[in-house]
C-alpha cells in the first residue's frame, strides 16, 4: 500500500477506536497524534482541521459496519434469517473491547448541534434505519412477515432494543443485558411474524 | 432566598440547559461562568473543580426529574394509570425547548470512562430502572399485569423505546416519532397485560 494512504488508514483506525471509547468530542487532533505517535502537523498533513477529521473517521466507521455487519448479513438467506444475521452482527460491532457504538453515542452528542457533523451522523444513522426498514420489507415479500406490516415501525422498535441493550451492557455492566436483548429481539419479532 | 444559594442555583440551571444542548463534554467552568455572566474565579467559588460542577449538574437535574416525572406519576392511581402517566411526564421531560435527555446523552459519553461521573450516571439510570420495575410490580400486585411478569425485562423494554423516540425525534427530526413511541408503548404493554 501507499505509505500516505497506509499512514492515513492508520490514523484513522486509531481516531475510530479512540471515537468508540469516549464519543466524538473527546477526538481532537492533537490526542490523535499522540495515540499513533504523531506529531499534530503529521496529522495536519493528511486532514486540514477537527471537521475534516471528524467526518473521515465517520465515514471510515460507516464503511466498516458496512463490511462487518450489512455485507454480512447480505450473504443470509432473505428474509427472517438475514434479520436475525442482522441482530447478531449488529450486537457484535456495537459492542467491542475498544468501546461501544460511535454513532449512538453521537447521535446523542450532536442531536442539538447543528452542522457537517450532525449530517453526516443523521445520514449514517438514517442509512442503518433503512438496512432494518428494507429487511422488513423482504420479510413480508417472502411471506414471513405479515402482509401489511409497517416495516418503518419494525426498524424503530429494532434500534430501541440495541440502544437499550448498550446502556445495559456497557454503562451498567448488567449480566443479563444480552439475554433481555434476545427476549425483546423476539417479542418485537413475533408481532410481525404470520 | 439568601443570595449564595440564589447564584448557586442560577449557575446549576444554566450549566444543565448546556448539558441538555451539548452533553456533559461541554460543560466546562468557562462556558458556564460565561453563560451566566459571571467571571470563571466567581463560579470556582462554588464548584472547586469542574468534576465538582459535573456531580452538582447531575445531582441538580436528577431532582428535576424526580419532581416532574417520578413525584407527578405517584400522584395517580397504583397500576397501569401510573406507568400512562409516568410515559407522558418521561417523554415531556426528555424532549424540551432547551434539548434532550441529559442522563441519555451522558450515558452514551461516559459509558467506557470509568471515574465519579460515570458512577453518578449509573446511579441516577438504575434510579429510573427501578421506578420502572417497581411501577410494573405494582401493576402485577393490582392484577392489570400478567402474574409473573418479568418485570426488569419490561423495564428495559420501555427504556429502548424512549432511546429510539430521542434518536428519532431528536437526531432525525421524523414528524412520526411521537407516534411510534406509542405504537411502541402500546406494544410493549400488550405483552404484559392480563
Amino acid at each position: 500500500m501507499d505509505k500516505g494512504i497506509e499512514t492515513r488508514e492508520k490514523i484513522l483506525h486509531a481516531a475510530m477506536h479512540m471515537v468508540r471509547e469516549s464519543g466524538f468530542d473527546s477526538l481532537t487532533i492533537g490526542e490523535t497524534a499522540k495515540q499513533v505517535g504523531m506529531s499534530k502537523s503529521g496529522v495536519f498533513a493528511h486532514f486540514e482541521s477537527r471537521d475534516e477529521l471528524l467526518l473521515n473517521v465517520i465515514a471510515f466507521t460507516a464503511q466498516d459496519f458496512k463490511e462487518q455487519v450489512f455485507d454480512k448479513a447480505l450473504q443470509h438467506k432473505r428474509g427472517l434469517e438475514r434479520i436475525n444475521a442482522l441482530s447478531r452482527y449488529w450486537i457484535k460491532w456495537s459492542h467491542q473491547p475498544s468501546g461501544g457504538c460511535p454513532f449512538m453515542s453521537g447521535a446523542f452528542e450532536f442531536d442539538d448541534r447543528p452542522g457537517v457533523i450532525r449530517d453526516a451522523l443523521v445520514k449514517q444513522e438514517k442509512a442503518v434505519h433503512d438496512i432494518w426498514e428494507r429487511a422488513a420489507k423482504i420479510a413480508v415479500e417472502e411471506k414471513e412477515f405479515k402482509a401489511g406490516t409497517d416495516c418503518k415501525q419494525f426498524a424503530f422498535e429494532i434500534f430501541g432494543n440495541l440502544l437499550s441493550f448498550q446502556i445495559y451492557k456497557r454503562l451498567l455492566n448488567d449480566v443479563k443485558a444480552g439475554q433481555m436483548y434476545s427476549i425483546s429481539f423476539q417479542n418485537i419479532l413475533s408481532r410481525y411474524l404470520k
